[in-house]
Protein backbone atom coordinates (compact mmCIF):
# COMPACT_ATOMS: atom_id res chain seq x y z
CA UNK A 1 0.00 0.00 0.00
CA UNK A 2 2.79 2.34 1.13
CA UNK A 3 3.72 2.92 -2.79
CA UNK A 4 0.34 3.28 -3.93
CA UNK A 5 -1.68 6.58 -3.84
CA UNK A 6 -4.53 6.87 -1.46
CA UNK A 7 -6.72 10.05 -2.51
CA UNK A 8 -8.30 11.98 0.43
CA UNK A 9 -11.20 14.21 -0.47
CA UNK A 10 -12.26 16.54 2.78
CA UNK A 11 -15.81 17.90 1.64
CA UNK A 12 -16.49 21.24 3.52
CA UNK A 13 -19.28 23.66 3.61
CA UNK A 14 -19.70 27.07 5.46
CA UNK A 15 -19.81 27.81 9.15
CA UNK A 16 -17.60 24.36 9.60
CA UNK A 17 -15.61 23.64 12.39
CA UNK A 18 -12.04 24.02 11.35
CA UNK A 19 -10.26 21.16 13.83
CA UNK A 20 -12.70 18.71 12.46
CA UNK A 21 -10.68 18.26 9.81
CA UNK A 22 -7.30 20.00 10.52
CA UNK A 23 -6.75 17.76 13.21
CA UNK A 24 -7.35 15.00 10.72
CA UNK A 25 -5.64 16.60 7.65
CA UNK A 26 -2.18 16.89 9.98
CA UNK A 27 -2.47 13.30 10.63
CA UNK A 28 -3.16 12.36 7.29
CA UNK A 29 -0.60 14.66 5.69
CA UNK A 30 2.33 12.55 6.97
CA UNK A 31 0.57 9.09 5.82
CA UNK A 32 3.20 7.36 3.30
CA UNK A 33 1.12 7.69 -0.15
CA UNK A 34 -1.92 9.91 1.08
CA UNK A 35 -2.86 12.85 -1.38
CA UNK A 36 -5.30 15.01 -0.18
CA UNK A 37 -7.77 17.67 -1.96
CA UNK A 38 -9.96 19.89 -0.13
CA UNK A 39 -13.39 20.87 -1.80
CA UNK A 40 -16.60 22.42 -1.85
CA UNK A 41 -19.94 22.56 -3.50
CA UNK A 42 -19.05 25.53 -5.79
CA UNK A 43 -14.72 25.77 -5.18
CA UNK A 44 -13.48 29.08 -4.16
CA UNK A 45 -13.31 29.69 -0.37
CA UNK A 46 -15.92 28.60 2.74
CA UNK A 47 -15.37 30.55 6.07
CA UNK A 48 -15.18 28.73 9.59
CA UNK A 49 -16.84 29.54 12.34
CA UNK A 50 -14.35 30.71 14.39
CA UNK A 51 -13.53 32.75 11.42
CA UNK A 52 -10.47 31.10 9.74
CA UNK A 53 -11.07 31.14 5.84
CA UNK A 54 -10.09 28.63 3.22
CA UNK A 55 -9.42 29.18 -0.06
CA UNK A 56 -8.78 27.74 -3.44
CA UNK A 57 -10.65 24.83 -3.09
CA UNK A 58 -11.52 22.63 -5.56
CA UNK A 59 -15.12 22.28 -6.99
CA UNK A 60 -16.86 18.83 -5.57
CA UNK A 61 -17.83 18.23 -8.95
CA UNK A 62 -14.70 18.18 -10.63
CA UNK A 63 -13.42 15.50 -8.63
CA UNK A 64 -13.74 12.55 -10.61
CA UNK A 65 -13.12 9.59 -7.89
CA UNK A 66 -11.39 9.20 -4.43
CA UNK A 67 -10.31 6.70 -1.80
CA UNK A 68 -11.92 8.08 1.06
CA UNK A 69 -14.58 11.17 1.02
CA UNK A 70 -14.42 12.94 4.63
CA UNK A 71 -17.62 15.39 5.66
CA UNK A 72 -16.36 17.17 8.80
CA UNK A 73 -19.15 18.78 11.03
CA UNK A 74 -19.88 22.02 12.61
CA UNK A 75 -22.82 24.56 12.52
CA UNK A 76 -23.34 24.78 8.91
CA UNK A 77 -24.19 21.13 8.78
CA UNK A 78 -27.39 22.02 8.44
CA UNK A 79 -27.40 24.29 5.32
CA UNK A 80 -24.99 22.14 3.90
CA UNK A 81 -27.36 18.80 4.07
CA UNK A 82 -30.54 20.98 2.64
CA UNK A 83 -27.77 21.60 -0.08
CA UNK A 84 -28.69 19.17 -3.28
CA UNK A 85 -25.55 19.93 -4.83
CA UNK A 86 -23.17 19.33 -1.86
CA UNK A 87 -25.22 16.27 -1.04
CA UNK A 88 -25.69 15.18 -4.85
CA UNK A 89 -21.62 15.42 -4.42
CA UNK A 90 -20.62 13.51 -1.58
CA UNK A 91 -23.26 10.75 -2.39
CA UNK A 92 -21.18 10.40 -6.18
CA UNK A 93 -18.15 10.32 -4.66
CA UNK A 94 -19.07 8.01 -1.84
CA UNK A 95 -20.35 5.35 -4.32
CA UNK A 96 -16.53 4.75 -5.52
CA UNK A 97 -14.80 5.34 -2.05
CA UNK A 98 -12.97 2.46 -0.55
CA UNK A 99 -14.02 4.70 2.63
CA UNK A 100 -16.78 6.89 3.60
CA UNK A 101 -15.66 8.99 6.78
CA UNK A 102 -17.05 11.55 8.90
CA UNK A 103 -16.11 13.52 12.16
CA UNK A 104 -18.50 15.27 14.74
CA UNK A 105 -22.10 16.10 13.41
CA UNK A 106 -20.34 15.38 9.48
CA UNK A 107 -22.29 11.97 10.08
CA UNK A 108 -25.58 14.06 9.58
CA UNK A 109 -24.30 14.78 6.00
CA UNK A 110 -23.95 11.31 5.45
CA UNK A 111 -27.02 10.63 7.10
CA UNK A 112 -28.55 12.52 4.41
CA UNK A 113 -26.91 11.51 1.24
CA UNK A 114 -28.71 7.91 2.21
CA UNK A 115 -25.40 6.51 3.23
CA UNK A 116 -26.44 5.66 6.74
CA UNK A 117 -29.40 2.95 6.92
CA UNK A 118 -29.28 0.70 9.19
CA UNK A 119 -25.18 1.84 9.84
CA UNK A 120 -23.75 2.46 13.30
CA UNK A 121 -22.52 5.72 13.09
CA UNK A 122 -20.61 8.75 15.51
CA UNK A 123 -21.55 12.00 16.32
CA UNK A 124 -20.92 15.07 18.46
CA UNK A 125 -22.76 14.16 21.31
CA UNK A 126 -24.82 17.34 21.02
CA UNK A 127 -26.31 16.39 18.01
CA UNK A 128 -26.12 12.50 18.17
CA UNK A 129 -29.78 11.31 18.83
CA UNK A 130 -30.62 13.23 15.28
CA UNK A 131 -28.96 10.19 13.54
CA UNK A 132 -32.33 8.06 14.41
CA UNK A 133 -33.94 10.80 11.58
CA UNK A 134 -32.04 9.27 9.12
CA UNK A 135 -32.09 5.43 9.97
CA UNK A 136 -28.84 5.41 11.39
CA UNK A 137 -28.28 3.51 14.79
CA UNK A 138 -26.41 6.02 17.03
CA UNK A 139 -22.92 4.91 18.82
CA UNK A 140 -21.25 6.72 21.49
CA UNK A 141 -17.74 5.17 20.49
CA UNK A 142 -15.27 7.85 19.54
CA UNK A 143 -14.26 6.03 16.05
CA UNK A 144 -17.07 3.65 14.75
CA UNK A 145 -16.57 1.60 12.09
CA UNK A 146 -19.52 -0.34 10.31
CA UNK A 147 -18.07 -2.12 7.71
CA UNK A 148 -16.49 0.68 4.96
CA UNK A 149 -18.05 3.66 6.93
CA UNK A 150 -16.27 5.12 9.56
CA UNK A 151 -17.39 7.92 11.85
CA UNK A 152 -15.47 9.99 14.55
CA UNK A 153 -17.39 12.02 17.51
CA UNK A 154 -16.99 15.14 18.38
CA UNK A 155 -14.59 18.01 17.23
CA UNK A 156 -10.86 16.60 18.52
CA UNK A 157 -11.85 13.25 18.16
CA UNK A 158 -10.44 13.67 14.83
CA UNK A 159 -7.44 12.98 15.28
CA UNK A 160 -8.08 9.75 16.53
CA UNK A 161 -10.11 9.02 14.09
CA UNK A 162 -7.32 9.39 11.67
CA UNK A 163 -4.86 7.71 13.31
CA UNK A 164 -7.15 4.69 13.40
CA UNK A 165 -7.83 4.85 8.94
CA UNK A 166 -4.15 5.46 8.73
CA UNK A 167 -3.39 2.18 10.56
CA UNK A 168 -6.09 0.38 8.83
CA UNK A 169 -4.73 1.68 5.37
CA UNK A 170 -1.09 1.81 6.07
CA UNK A 171 -0.40 -0.50 9.07
CA UNK A 172 -0.25 0.26 13.19
CA UNK A 173 3.27 1.35 12.50
CA UNK A 174 2.77 3.74 10.59
CA UNK A 175 0.36 5.21 12.82
CA UNK A 176 2.15 5.26 15.64
CA UNK A 177 5.28 6.96 14.05
CA UNK A 178 2.64 9.29 13.21
CA UNK A 179 1.75 9.85 16.36
CA UNK A 180 4.94 10.25 17.69
CA UNK A 181 6.21 13.05 15.36
CA UNK A 182 3.00 14.61 16.13
CA UNK A 183 3.75 14.35 20.01
CA UNK A 184 0.28 12.94 20.66
CA UNK A 185 0.33 11.99 24.04
CA UNK A 186 -2.69 14.02 25.13
CA UNK A 187 -2.57 15.64 28.57
CA UNK A 188 -5.48 17.29 28.87
CA UNK A 189 -5.74 20.08 31.86
CA UNK A 190 -9.22 19.42 32.97
CA UNK A 191 -11.12 16.06 32.92
CA UNK A 192 -14.65 17.52 30.95
CA UNK A 193 -14.77 16.28 27.58
CA UNK A 194 -17.56 14.35 27.62
CA UNK A 195 -21.07 14.63 29.32
CA UNK A 196 -20.50 11.72 31.28
CA UNK A 197 -17.06 13.08 32.56
CA UNK A 198 -18.17 16.71 33.40
CA UNK A 199 -19.22 18.54 36.46
CA UNK A 200 -22.97 18.69 36.50
CA UNK A 201 -22.85 22.71 36.73
CA UNK A 202 -20.38 22.79 33.57
CA UNK A 203 -22.70 20.90 31.53
CA UNK A 204 -25.87 22.73 32.75
CA UNK A 205 -24.55 25.53 31.67
CA UNK A 206 -23.10 24.32 28.18
CA UNK A 207 -26.41 22.57 27.51
CA UNK A 208 -28.08 25.86 28.42
CA UNK A 209 -26.01 28.09 25.58
CA UNK A 210 -27.27 24.83 23.09
CA UNK A 211 -30.69 25.25 23.49
CA UNK A 212 -30.80 28.95 22.06
CA UNK A 213 -30.02 27.75 18.59
CA UNK A 214 -30.81 23.65 18.74
CA UNK A 215 -34.69 23.71 18.47
CA UNK A 216 -33.87 24.93 15.33
CA UNK A 217 -31.34 23.23 14.25
CA UNK A 218 -32.99 19.91 15.01
CA UNK A 219 -36.04 20.93 12.93
CA UNK A 220 -33.71 21.79 9.68
CA UNK A 221 -32.17 18.13 10.14
CA UNK A 222 -36.10 16.72 10.09
CA UNK A 223 -37.27 18.90 7.27
CA UNK A 224 -33.85 17.36 5.39
CA UNK A 225 -34.81 13.74 7.03
CA UNK A 226 -39.12 14.44 5.87
CA UNK A 227 -37.56 15.03 2.33
CA UNK A 228 -36.18 11.98 1.93
CA UNK A 229 -38.75 10.01 2.72
CA UNK A 230 -40.24 8.21 -0.60
CA UNK B 1 -12.40 39.54 32.45
CA UNK B 2 -15.32 38.19 30.69
CA UNK B 3 -16.78 41.51 29.70
CA UNK B 4 -13.34 42.87 27.92
CA UNK B 5 -11.43 42.04 24.97
CA UNK B 6 -8.73 39.77 25.00
CA UNK B 7 -6.57 39.92 21.54
CA UNK B 8 -4.74 37.36 20.70
CA UNK B 9 -1.82 36.99 17.77
CA UNK B 10 -0.75 34.20 15.85
CA UNK B 11 2.11 34.66 14.74
CA UNK B 12 2.23 32.69 10.94
CA UNK B 13 5.18 31.66 8.86
CA UNK B 14 5.80 29.70 5.71
CA UNK B 15 6.39 26.02 6.61
CA UNK B 16 4.54 25.62 9.84
CA UNK B 17 2.27 23.07 11.25
CA UNK B 18 -0.68 24.11 11.03
CA UNK B 19 -2.23 21.91 13.90
CA UNK B 20 0.08 23.39 16.62
CA UNK B 21 -2.05 26.53 15.69
CA UNK B 22 -5.83 25.77 14.65
CA UNK B 23 -6.06 23.19 17.94
CA UNK B 24 -5.26 26.77 19.95
CA UNK B 25 -7.66 28.63 17.44
CA UNK B 26 -10.44 26.17 17.88
CA UNK B 27 -10.37 26.68 21.40
CA UNK B 28 -9.88 30.53 21.73
CA UNK B 29 -12.32 31.06 19.18
CA UNK B 30 -14.82 29.83 22.14
CA UNK B 31 -13.44 31.82 24.58
CA UNK B 32 -15.92 34.61 25.49
CA UNK B 33 -13.93 37.83 24.80
CA UNK B 34 -11.10 36.58 22.12
CA UNK B 35 -9.93 38.76 19.17
CA UNK B 36 -8.33 36.37 17.40
CA UNK B 37 -5.88 37.67 14.94
CA UNK B 38 -3.70 35.35 11.84
CA UNK B 39 -0.75 37.54 11.00
CA UNK B 40 2.85 37.11 9.44
CA UNK B 41 6.24 39.19 8.65
CA UNK B 42 4.53 39.97 4.93
CA UNK B 43 1.02 39.60 5.59
CA UNK B 44 -0.75 37.79 2.71
CA UNK B 45 -0.68 33.79 2.92
CA UNK B 46 1.62 31.19 3.89
CA UNK B 47 1.50 27.74 2.86
CA UNK B 48 2.16 25.16 5.63
CA UNK B 49 4.21 22.12 5.17
CA UNK B 50 0.84 19.75 5.20
CA UNK B 51 -0.73 22.01 2.00
CA UNK B 52 -2.71 24.26 3.50
CA UNK B 53 -2.56 27.69 2.81
CA UNK B 54 -3.86 30.56 5.50
CA UNK B 55 -4.51 33.57 3.28
CA UNK B 56 -5.63 37.71 3.75
CA UNK B 57 -3.60 37.53 6.76
CA UNK B 58 -2.32 40.59 8.37
CA UNK B 59 1.21 42.41 8.77
CA UNK B 60 2.34 41.57 11.84
CA UNK B 61 3.84 45.37 11.95
CA UNK B 62 -0.02 46.66 11.72
CA UNK B 63 -0.86 45.11 14.56
CA UNK B 64 0.02 47.84 17.26
CA UNK B 65 -0.43 45.75 20.50
CA UNK B 66 -2.12 42.55 21.56
CA UNK B 67 -2.82 40.45 25.31
CA UNK B 68 -1.21 37.25 23.88
CA UNK B 69 1.34 36.36 21.24
CA UNK B 70 1.38 32.44 20.36
CA UNK B 71 4.20 31.51 17.88
CA UNK B 72 3.53 27.87 16.33
CA UNK B 73 6.01 25.66 15.37
CA UNK B 74 7.23 23.63 12.34
CA UNK B 75 10.04 23.13 9.96
CA UNK B 76 9.88 26.22 8.89
CA UNK B 77 10.76 27.89 12.15
CA UNK B 78 14.71 27.85 11.32
CA UNK B 79 14.15 30.05 8.09
CA UNK B 80 11.62 32.07 10.41
CA UNK B 81 13.86 32.22 13.35
CA UNK B 82 16.56 34.19 10.92
CA UNK B 83 14.11 36.21 9.30
CA UNK B 84 14.82 40.13 11.08
CA UNK B 85 11.44 41.38 10.04
CA UNK B 86 9.46 38.39 11.95
CA UNK B 87 11.59 38.15 15.18
CA UNK B 88 11.77 42.01 14.98
CA UNK B 89 7.83 41.94 15.35
CA UNK B 90 7.28 39.43 17.44
CA UNK B 91 9.73 40.89 20.00
CA UNK B 92 7.94 44.10 19.93
CA UNK B 93 4.57 42.48 20.41
CA UNK B 94 5.93 40.34 23.14
CA UNK B 95 7.03 43.29 24.89
CA UNK B 96 3.81 44.78 25.93
CA UNK B 97 1.97 41.44 26.17
CA UNK B 98 0.07 40.17 28.86
CA UNK B 99 1.14 36.27 27.81
CA UNK B 100 4.52 35.80 25.55
CA UNK B 101 3.19 31.80 24.01
CA UNK B 102 4.76 29.47 21.05
CA UNK B 103 3.65 25.70 20.96
CA UNK B 104 5.85 22.51 19.61
CA UNK B 105 9.17 24.13 18.26
CA UNK B 106 7.66 27.78 17.83
CA UNK B 107 9.87 28.13 21.42
CA UNK B 108 12.89 28.49 19.77
CA UNK B 109 11.48 31.68 17.56
CA UNK B 110 10.18 32.86 20.96
CA UNK B 111 14.32 31.89 22.10
CA UNK B 112 15.56 33.88 19.05
CA UNK B 113 13.85 36.71 20.25
CA UNK B 114 15.99 36.48 23.57
CA UNK B 115 12.83 36.30 25.37
CA UNK B 116 13.33 32.79 27.06
CA UNK B 117 17.07 33.89 28.61
CA UNK B 118 17.23 31.85 31.97
CA UNK B 119 13.25 30.43 31.52
CA UNK B 120 11.94 27.05 31.27
CA UNK B 121 9.87 26.27 28.30
CA UNK B 122 8.66 23.22 26.55
CA UNK B 123 9.10 22.19 22.54
CA UNK B 124 8.83 19.28 19.91
CA UNK B 125 10.78 16.35 21.97
CA UNK B 126 12.97 16.39 18.71
CA UNK B 127 13.69 20.02 19.19
CA UNK B 128 13.89 20.29 22.57
CA UNK B 129 17.82 20.50 23.38
CA UNK B 130 17.86 22.64 21.00
CA UNK B 131 16.19 25.45 23.69
CA UNK B 132 19.76 25.43 25.02
CA UNK B 133 21.07 27.78 22.73
CA UNK B 134 19.03 30.09 23.75
CA UNK B 135 19.61 30.41 27.66
CA UNK B 136 16.53 28.28 28.49
CA UNK B 137 15.93 25.41 30.47
CA UNK B 138 14.69 22.81 28.54
CA UNK B 139 11.63 21.70 30.25
CA UNK B 140 9.61 18.26 29.26
CA UNK B 141 6.26 19.30 30.56
CA UNK B 142 3.66 19.72 28.02
CA UNK B 143 2.65 22.38 29.33
CA UNK B 144 5.11 24.71 30.49
CA UNK B 145 4.67 28.33 32.59
CA UNK B 146 6.96 30.44 33.96
CA UNK B 147 6.20 33.73 34.54
CA UNK B 148 3.99 35.02 31.69
CA UNK B 149 5.06 32.98 29.55
CA UNK B 150 3.25 29.63 28.49
CA UNK B 151 4.81 27.12 25.90
CA UNK B 152 2.94 24.12 24.65
CA UNK B 153 5.17 20.81 23.58
CA UNK B 154 4.99 19.13 19.77
CA UNK B 155 2.13 19.74 18.07
CA UNK B 156 -1.09 18.34 19.70
CA UNK B 157 -0.22 19.95 22.90
CA UNK B 158 -1.42 23.16 21.38
CA UNK B 159 -5.21 21.99 22.74
CA UNK B 160 -3.64 21.57 26.44
CA UNK B 161 -1.68 24.47 26.13
CA UNK B 162 -4.75 26.61 25.03
CA UNK B 163 -7.07 25.42 27.58
CA UNK B 164 -4.58 26.25 30.69
CA UNK B 165 -4.75 29.74 29.26
CA UNK B 166 -8.51 29.99 28.63
CA UNK B 167 -8.88 28.66 32.62
CA UNK B 168 -5.98 31.29 33.36
CA UNK B 169 -7.85 34.29 31.78
CA UNK B 170 -11.34 33.60 32.13
CA UNK B 171 -11.32 30.80 34.61
CA UNK B 172 -11.92 27.19 35.06
CA UNK B 173 -15.28 26.92 34.33
CA UNK B 174 -14.92 28.64 30.73
CA UNK B 175 -12.08 25.97 29.98
CA UNK B 176 -14.18 22.92 31.29
CA UNK B 177 -17.20 24.08 28.62
CA UNK B 178 -15.21 24.65 25.76
CA UNK B 179 -13.29 20.90 26.23
CA UNK B 180 -16.71 19.66 26.40
CA UNK B 181 -17.97 21.63 23.48
CA UNK B 182 -14.88 20.34 21.62
CA UNK B 183 -15.42 16.83 22.77
CA UNK B 184 -12.22 16.58 24.22
CA UNK B 185 -11.82 13.32 25.94
CA UNK B 186 -8.80 11.93 23.38
CA UNK B 187 -8.50 8.13 23.22
CA UNK B 188 -5.72 7.39 20.76
CA UNK B 189 -5.83 3.88 19.51
CA UNK B 190 -2.15 3.55 19.97
CA UNK B 191 0.45 4.74 22.88
CA UNK B 192 3.40 6.08 21.32
CA UNK B 193 3.02 9.12 21.30
CA UNK B 194 6.30 10.58 23.30
CA UNK B 195 9.67 9.03 22.89
CA UNK B 196 9.31 6.85 26.31
CA UNK B 197 6.33 5.68 25.66
CA UNK B 198 6.52 4.64 22.25
CA UNK B 199 7.70 0.87 20.88
CA UNK B 200 11.67 1.16 20.79
CA UNK B 201 11.27 0.67 16.87
CA UNK B 202 9.15 2.94 16.24
CA UNK B 203 10.92 5.63 17.94
CA UNK B 204 13.89 4.28 15.68
CA UNK B 205 11.78 4.18 12.56
CA UNK B 206 10.93 7.79 13.32
CA UNK B 207 14.70 8.91 14.61
CA UNK B 208 16.34 7.56 10.88
CA UNK B 209 13.67 9.77 9.59
CA UNK B 210 14.76 12.72 11.34
CA UNK B 211 18.15 12.20 11.10
CA UNK B 212 18.26 13.30 7.31
CA UNK B 213 17.17 16.71 8.32
CA UNK B 214 18.04 17.30 11.49
CA UNK B 215 21.57 18.24 11.53
CA UNK B 216 20.78 21.02 9.13
CA UNK B 217 18.24 22.17 11.23
CA UNK B 218 19.98 22.12 13.80
CA UNK B 219 23.20 24.05 12.48
CA UNK B 220 20.63 26.85 11.69
CA UNK B 221 19.59 27.28 15.06
CA UNK B 222 23.33 27.15 16.32
CA UNK B 223 23.95 30.34 13.52
CA UNK B 224 20.70 32.30 14.83
CA UNK B 225 22.24 31.60 18.30
CA UNK B 226 25.72 32.57 17.58
CA UNK B 227 24.61 35.61 15.80
CA UNK B 228 22.65 36.57 18.91
CA UNK B 229 25.85 36.86 20.94
CA UNK B 230 27.23 40.26 21.84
Amino acid sequence: MTDQSFHIVFALFANLTQLDFTGPHQVFSRMPGAKISLASATGGSVKTEGGIAFSSLHKLADIEACDMICVPGGYGVTEAMADPEFIGQVTRLAKGARFVTSVCNGSLALGACGLLKGRRAACHWAWRDMLGAFGAIADEGRVVRDGHIITGGGVTAGIDFALTVVAEVVGADAAQGIQLVLEYAPAPPFNAGRPDLAPAHILAQVQANLDKSMPARRAAVRAVAEAMKP
